[in-house]
């Protein structure tokens, strides 16, 4: 990703820990002069991400920061590995430290949420895709996580794609009403989602031309049912319930997609830390 | 907390779910005109949080929003409950619907959190404290979400108040040196804590006047012997290993403080979602 | 379009004329409490747009203004037609003029160039549409002014759709490369289109299933037969010297799109004025 | 100009084309690692502007990028011509090629329409300038464009000098009484020039000691009267249906400097292109 | 001055005070709804100013607060005068007090330091105005305080006038040269000033077309010789030790203006204090 | 202190002076390629800070600049002294001057008066503080140029520690009330500093364990007997009439801080200048 993109979320969460007068503990007892070299280390086996997003903020307090990378985001990772070696001014890695690991331990505990998901898929062709139920400002930092944990990603956002929800269904008078206002709107890459409760529902949704239907807590066999009556016609998207235990049936269904608030909203950090030795 | 700390993150959040092109399935399919209810509801038991927060999205959008609200972030609240009424433009409440959400579920998730482990405590007198393992650039709201939990806030940030940690403690060659470099520089109104591994240290702590020590991954008995050896001399922290199971045990050691990291870095959400009525 | 997404721009807009000082010639010579009343008037017939992103320049010098609207964006207008009236404080009425002058005309005149070519497609079924050939910082208001002048969007940003281009297809090393590494990597909402130069490239790029077809620099005659070649199994867009007198036989040939970059880069402006009256 | 005062505007443009994904279509197609090089062609003959503030969005998205400068902002450049070699990773020439060009061709449109105007003075002394009718946003670019082009630049906003227009006039009560009111407010370095329709408006404002006349609308022959009434006390500044046409009679009347807007809000662009070989 | 120029300046003083956890101190002593009317008190004789920039802090915090102003800007204000009553919340009152009067009292004294040098002027025709040795980020808050105090501005920046000084000169080779270069340059309404140390460097001002002339550094004697060598050909400035006590002097010697970087750079704060009851 | 907390407000200073057409006099008058070298030379003894802010000035205009530091913030330094040397283009050296000397002028100038306070003390172990009557925006700087001229910093803002005033202990009903009500309230490494009139109110603050107090507007014979009351308990501040001269004596009475508002509200600046040879 363009470090134009995320250099401002890294800086601005650097200034929240710093505050106005900066790491004030470090200051009183580490000569400006000392230099230091940290270790990024593992202490949980998952999936690395926001490594890069993290080394950023050691960047951005000590431009003259050398950093070797052992590991790459979307890396699997064991308990003990050594991800990355930071050399640099004692100061700025200490005061940097926390943001660092701020984020890596969250995008990494999104990436192997993601992982711990995408493995319960097996062999089946569906794919673990994120929601728009990610943490405010951090949005394009956990969609790459999603990605470094083998899934593949949702809307960014509202304006790149159309999703048609049950309130707007509502607000239309039916699924065929909705989807043809939204196509007569729509620009001719932007594609359409509907989500339906209902084979009924889906039925309409297919024969007004639905790109994508979004199957909404729907049991495996009831799934199974939708993939046959879509015949390839739209792709599939199975959501609700999703957890490493209902994954293998709703694959077995035959969906193409299966989407997880879960891996963003409440996925577990992996856990990190940084071993210094100045 | 005062709104202009709060507006500019609901601000930023918004637009980046909106994007460029704003809501377009919603544009394409509401009328400009038609007006909804929405209520907010939560879907599990839990404590309510950033409430507040979330309502902003609907404001910032539609400045002519009606809000009633039924509970207040601090709440103790049950599967099922209506939280907050609001009316205004149906475009508006659909299009900041995912912000306002993402804001209260993630709040609430943390205070729910908080509150499990301040349960935890009982009849003991210890406290359960967050800290700096917050959300990037979310630090304000977590932090009140804690406290909505009923627990309290450690430092803010790396400026408003002094935490010597190992790395501290091993460039300046101990415990008692890093302790005096410290105060040397530090403002009369700022105290100064320090990280101990043993009970060595911790003598050695008290006898340099630190005003709080953070007893890091003790035992219950050994953090009894802490307590008694600190003789209220100073405010004794607990951290590491910090769960539902063990806080029970931790606080019955006497400590002040229990902190965790879990309840901002790895609480799930609550959840809590909009039911709207076009 | 959400007002929060506009606002800034405005703003920006603002302070880049007032400087320092503010409007040092109106604040020497007319009174703080003199009211007066604009008419915004427009010079030339066309299509309006911009006009509610320009009367946010007096609301946001003076937030007690009154105004009327005469007209709304998207309305065909006539030389001499008043199309909103302001009432307000005669300094925040002047000073904001040129602002707000600025905005409406520029995006009149976008809007009145898209109507110019969509008039010329007459009963086909082709629709304008607009690139990202737009001026920087005002695109999501030129987009809006295309819509306004009876044109579609075409993608936002880089971000929104795929658009492969010849530079993308000689370092995939061919047509049918770049579409299978794009359609591998591409989200389930992400529409592909390529630019295609022959029919050749035309054939290989169906066969990869591509979404949409940019049929570059080509005759009326070639356009027809892209058309008969592509049977309806992708969009087609027709691109390149795109004119008022070229685009009836270009949307003769059956093409779905014709898109223009002049009507966003070089369309004059329309002209409006402000006819005040103290 | 100071890169200081142009590199916001380059970032955001970027920023805007972007979006949060990125450029998917180049990330999907084009290795991390391939290396470039694209040549800016002219396709068309013009004045060269922009080039510094476009070549500026390669930098940003790649700070190691390689550039070779042939030409320089303000050169007359001919079809066909390469004005600048741009060596660095593909998918950050991909990624800014577009907001690249968009300032070049834009302030490029800007110069060239400028040294049209000024070409048809002449061998008289008027000068071309510009006006306030600016693109949001971009005034300092194009004032540097006017300046390319071989033209002056008028104010650079409400703050920098004082005009007195016609709406100012009628609130003061006059032309003596408005330039009046604003020299007792004008600071000593501030000069005031006042807009009349008339000869009778004129003589009353060079006996109020006008710094400067802007001449509305006249004909040329009553341009010439008006110079000879001004004899040198006042700049002159002639507008209103300035075209290449009409450029030279005025240029004959005398007058100090001619004044356009259409050479910012309604030049169109000159075009160039990127070529790529990667 | 409008208000949308002053916001951004008051909205980040609040938020330099309220850091990230706000005013603690009367969050947890005042109760969210207690009500306090407060009255803003000097405790000095002086010239008010920067009131309406301190007023602005309370209703950024408290936007229902209810203002009464008994003085205003530019207003002399004797010892115990009430300025302007408060009445809202007591939370927002406390937490805005020291962000208001740092403002006021600020602005205040630069006022009131310029009204002192202004009143020494006594009937000679002298103005006293300011430099551009400002408070960074406080320029026009200072130039508006300047005016208030009875005093006039000099330029705001460096770019909406020309003033050459003894390093251009030198560069140039000299004051001719330095003067042609920069009237080549200079726009049609940008004046120019240069310094002069010398009766013979003030001779070659005039000779060279100077709008106006800084005297720096003479005594009264050679400003006497300086002002009847200019003969009313350009505007003369005197600076250099301008105290109190030299400026009735250096007035008398029939200069325009008489410019001072103390008013603005070492000017004491004037006393003003906030009485509050709850 | 870390560069990122100082760069923005130093950006913000260039912008405010360079305006939207930069510094118009040199960029007429020196050529683009002109170097220069620029000495910072004192013309005033006193202490030297602001230095660093200063000379980030001339670095952003200029990144190739080349600068020698001969004097360090928190250096004493006397008249005619060189404290650094910057070589670069002349262009930025001299568009970046009255910013760069602005930040150090004022800053000496606030810890040259926090020195000669510091001087006052003589071998007492009184320290001088400062308070938050800092200028906006400047609190930083202004913090650390009180540590630069020996002194030391009270609270940075509202949110890190508790001071109760006056008005607070009125709301609460009583000096016991308000601090019992902090107390309750603070954060474990949140001291509670209260502000008292009468030895009774300081009585009554030792009893409910305030940390520190301030003794308002005492005389020296006053301070001495709170400070035989407080015995060590409390951390004892004297504030109010605070001048060079009345300094000794509240020294003598034994307190351990003496804090000045005059020394951030109302220092004179330190004079310094900038000879440039081109």
């Amino acid at each position: 990703m363009h470090r134009i993109l995320i250099e401002p979320i890294i800086r601005a969460a650097l200034l929240e820990d710093l505050g106005r007068a900066g790491d004030i503990t470090t200051d009183a007892i580490v000569g400006e002069d000392t230099q230091a070299e940290a270790l990024m280390v593992t202490r949980q086996d998952g999936v690395l991400s926001g490594m890069e997003a993290g080394l950023m903020a050691f960047e951005l307090l000590d431009p003259s920061v050398q950093i070797e990378r052992v590991c790459r985001d979307g890396d699997r990772i064991e308990r003990g590995q050594t991800v990355a070696r930071i050399n640099g001014r004692a100061r700025a890695l200490l005061a940097a430290e926390r943001t660092a690991l701020n984020f890596t331990c969250r995008m990494s505990g999104v990436a192997s949420a993601t992982r711990l998901l995408a493995d319960a898929v097996g062999n089946h062709k569906a794919k673990i895709v994120c929601t728009r139920k990610t943490t405010p400002g951090l949005r394009i930092l956990e969609k790459e996580a999603v990605r470094d944990g083998g899934g593949a990603n949702h809307r960014f956002g509202l304006d790149d794609a159309m999703l048609i929800k049950d309130n707007h269904v509502a607000i239309a008078g039916g699924v065929g009403a909705a989807l043809d206002r939204a196509r007569a709107q729509a620009g001719h890459l932007v594609k359409i989602e509907l989500e339906v409760d209902t084979l009924e529902q889906l039925a309409e949704a297919l024969e007004h031309g639905a790109d994508a239907v979004l199957l909404d807590n729907m049991d495996p066999d009831t799934l199974r049912h939708a993939v046959d009556l879509v015949k390839g016609r739209a792709i599939t998207e199975a959501s609700g319930r999703i957890t490493r235990e209902t994954v293998p049936a709703i694959a077995a269904a035959g969906v193409d997609l299966i989407s997880s608030g879960w891996i963003t909203h409440s996925a577990p950090i992996l856990d990190l830390g940084l071993d210094i030795d100045a």
